[in-house]
């Protein structure tokens, strides 16, 4: 069938080309277009193109913004200025700003050093986060702290290390946020890992 | 982040509303065509209303068909004429053809009767499906046989009753596709139902 019809092949290719859709979830939402109205491939089409035309980095954290030049978090002087909080990618802003416990500045590495994939610091915005910092130290907004916010896998751990380092020379407080047994969890569904961890890091009552 | 991003708050929305894509998943898909080339999205787009604008359903079996008038099922002259499978999904035909044990046309009811959904068989092209049948007596291709290949849920056993039912009057032969063990299946994962209808319907050797 599929083959038969090229334009819906076509449509399955596409989204087969978005991470986490296989051929057959691809033939399912390119059905589910076909019977949907011409309004809704109108509104999809749209929204596809504003955001690759509307939206651009801020120029201080790299994180993505639309309508300003400088993005909502860099520009609102209702936040802390002399703390910042280091993450890998935009979408994890989302993540801890809905935990409503930071109220400072971010910065995107937007990724993580990995050797294996061949990133290394020169292709995340670390030399970015090391010129932020030392021009702030001329200024009253000067940045006191970095808390490092990066996932906690291999690439997460490796890119600590570094920064840890290289900040640590910077004369400034170096912090990465706390690993251990998630909230509402089970011990018993906790790995070995984690569970080390979360013991190592206990802290006193 | 989401809301301080109008027009990726626009893409979260659009991929929402795809079957299946959950809010988190919905925001993945926007930051990876964020992330992605401008020639992505411009294919997208593209593949989108190519959908819309050009696949439109046989006047014959109402499956798709782009290209020519009739489809490629009922245009082609190496398939049988006097069989029809009787689908409700021209996605189903797909699977269909694969299985390669089926030589005849098609015919796509667009569904299933579902009193609680409000669809009766006047909503489906139950219509269209007698009158072929009966235009059909008159010419040297007259359809002798009708095979069922209707899901095995409570609307595809409904519809399944109410064609035998119509059909049988029409003095066709008509079929119902096997209910069974999976092939490569294990008996102990087969549930009770599927289980006592193999049994009743068991072959002998």
């Amino acid at each position: 069938m599929i083959d038969k019809v090229p334009s819906l092949d076509k449509l399955v290719h596409e989204f087969c080309k978005l991470p986490g859709v296989g051929p057959k979830t691809a033939q399912r939402l390119a059905y589910y277009v076909l019977r949907s109205s011409q309004g809704f491939a109108d509104d999809f089409c749209n929204a596809l193109q504003l955001v690759k035309d509307k939206i651009k980095e801020c120029p201080q954290c790299y994180s993505y913004t639309e309508e300003e030049e400088i993005c909502h978090y860099c520009s609102n002087p209702q936040r802390l200025n002399d703390v910042i909080c280091v993450v890998e990618d935009p979408a994890d802003i989302t993540r801890i700003e809905s935990s409503q416990a930071f109220k400072g500045r971010y910065h995107v590495l937007h990724g993580a050093i990995s050797p294996l994939d061949g990133i290394s610091p020169q292709d995340l915005k670390v030399q970015a986060l090391i010129d932020r910092i030392q021009a702030s130290k001329e200024t009253p907004e000067e940045i006191r702290e970095v808390i490092l916010a990066l996932d906690a896998d291999l690439e997460g751990d490796t890119t600590v290390l570094y920064l840890a380092k290289i900040l640590g020379q910077m004369n400034i407080k170096v912090s990465r946020i706390a690993h251990g047994v998630p909230i509402g969890g089970d011990i018993d569904f906790v790995d070995h890992r984690t569970l080390g961890r979360a013991l190592e890091n206990r802290i006193e009552l």
